[in-house]
């Protein structure tokens, strides 16, 4: 029996920076990490990919508001389960061409199920979509109601929740296709959130993180291991100082205590070091945060490689070495 | 062992004649469609559900021409995907409501197979997209590379090829979700054409006709029925004419010479049984063109019910009735 590693992969790993999202570029970033994920699959690893969604979502939601004169909106819970075909066939495709036939893969519009009573839901954080001037973005608020917020000088954009995912619709679906030996993409952007009101299932316009929904579904299908691919090697301890150290593997007690001096910042490493802790700390063997060249080496590492990304496991025997 | 039926339903069926296309007009509409799919399910038939995108790919070719200016168009093998998405969550939606957690429900990204040497493209007959002057349209021919063609005196459009689909990509995925008891969206807008060029497998601008893909899909899972649902209860010989009657149940021979005699026009029954005869001729025990609901009703008659739908068989008794 195989072991399971999730596989956490930006929406910005397709659209680099600089890019504009063409067909050609993502294309090209694509087969990238086909390759990174290939090597997994050829070190024995079941592989599911969870691929984030942003860059795409801001652009499909620019392109909805540009027809709109012609050709009614869709909600963003909508805009969502499109990037999951968008990127769903463009990473499909991708591994395709990587692995050359040797493995299934197959990807699946996956509902993330979030609780409409989220405290998130109170204070709606993530801007989403065009910019606004502020007149403009007063209107949509009233005749929209969307909640709107000023982004750092650069105009108004509707901000939305990001609550918790709390389970997967599709989970039965990706636990029997992942036995049977596909390549699962699942969960994409985080998953389309949908909440139970009334007694009724709907869509819900929220933002899921896609490093939560990874390592929610990595738990909930008893993977062992659960990679979140980031733009550097590993994760820095005290960053750009003098003190500036490599953490090459750590333990879930140590991490906290890091978040809790506030080492990761939220718009970086804090996300992806607390999805590895939910991970870690609820019967994971290890999380890996690394590049995708660097993905496989780290899983394989025995925890005193340096030259390898980040390990978080549930006990270690030290962290730390000289940057 | 249940039964497989495979049903195909056309994206009009969620955008129904006079409307736009906002969520709440198809999500109504993929209400109606959802409880008519719980009736096969009570039935007893396992379903998977291969949907149509014309008016939803139409729409979003819109809008990504005109949100040029800020966001790079896609190409339209990936707007099929995105309306995958878009429309997979729709439908799964819209059935999770309608069986209220008695059956689980998946929707698959597809891709069809397509040879890069059929005839169809050679000539590219499908329009798609939206409308251009003479001059506009002739500039995209060139810049882009699009086959363009005057559609009846209202402008100018991109038009693509219609190719036969052969075969699907995660046609394994489907078996095994579908003999695990799960009902499966697949083959959406009659599935994300890919071809092999070189050796290597790639997306290909096109359209594949979703009657076609669903009865290919019904052949290779082996599904006993195929229902080609259509916005009339039946099919009718002599369509208008004084000699108006209609069909009851007829024979794949019976079927053969009406279409020789032209008694199904191309826009609308012609494809449909078509698709019927490719189906029950292949070795599928009944196809069936009615609406949604009488759908289930038409899958349970003899064959003499003169109030349900058109049923296609290998070998009828006897075929026609008055209408």
């Amino acid at each position: 029996m195989s072991k399971t590693a999730v596989v956490a992969l930006g929406g910005n790993a397709l659209i680099a920076a600089g890019e504009q999202g063409t067909y050609e570029e993502q294309s090209h970033n694509a087969a990238i990490m086909a390759e990174s994920v290939r090597e997994l699959l050829d070190d024995g690893w079941r592989v599911v990919i969870v691929h984030g969604n942003g860059p795409q979502v801001g652009n499909l939601a620019i392109q909805q508001e540009r027809g709109r004169d012609e050709v009614p909106e869709l909600p963003l819970f909508t805009l969502g389960a499109m990037t999951q075909g968008e990127l769903g066939s463009l990473i499909a495709i991708a591994l395709h061409r990587a692995v050359q036939g040797r493995h299934h893969i197959v990807a699946l519009l996956s509902h993330s199920i979030v609780d409409l009573d989220d405290p998130a839901f109170e204070r709606p954080t993530k801007p989403i979509g065009p910019f606004f001037s502020e007149s403009e973005a007063t209107g949509l608020a009233r005749s929209r109601g969307w909640d709107i917020a000023e982004d750092a000088g650069r105009g108004w954009r509707r901000v939305v929740a990001s609550p918790r995912p709390r389970g997967f619709v599709e989970i039965e679906a990706v636990r029997l296709l992942l036995e049977a030996g596909h390549v699962v993409v699942a969960g994409g952007g985080g998953g389309i959130p949908v909440g139970r009101r009334d007694g009724v299932w709907g869509g819900v316009d929220a933002v899921i993180d896609k490093d939560f929904a990874a390592a929610e579904l990595a738990h909930l299908l008893g993977a062992e291991a659960l990679v979140l691919v980031t733009g550097v090697d590993a994760v820095m301890l005290d960053f750009g100082k003098d003190t500036q150290r490599r953490l090459t593997q750590v333990d879930v007690a140590q991490v906290e205590g890091h978040l809790a001096q506030g080492q990761f910042p939220e718009g970086s490493m804090g996300p992806k070091m607390r999805a590895a802790v939910l991970f870690v700390g609820h019967g994971g063997t290890v999380a890996v945060v690394t590049t995708g060249q660097l993905a496989a080496a780290t899983l394989r590492s025995d925890g005193t490689d340096a030259t390898v990304g980040t390990r978080i496991v549930p006990a270690a025997d030290g962290e730390g070495a000289p940057a």
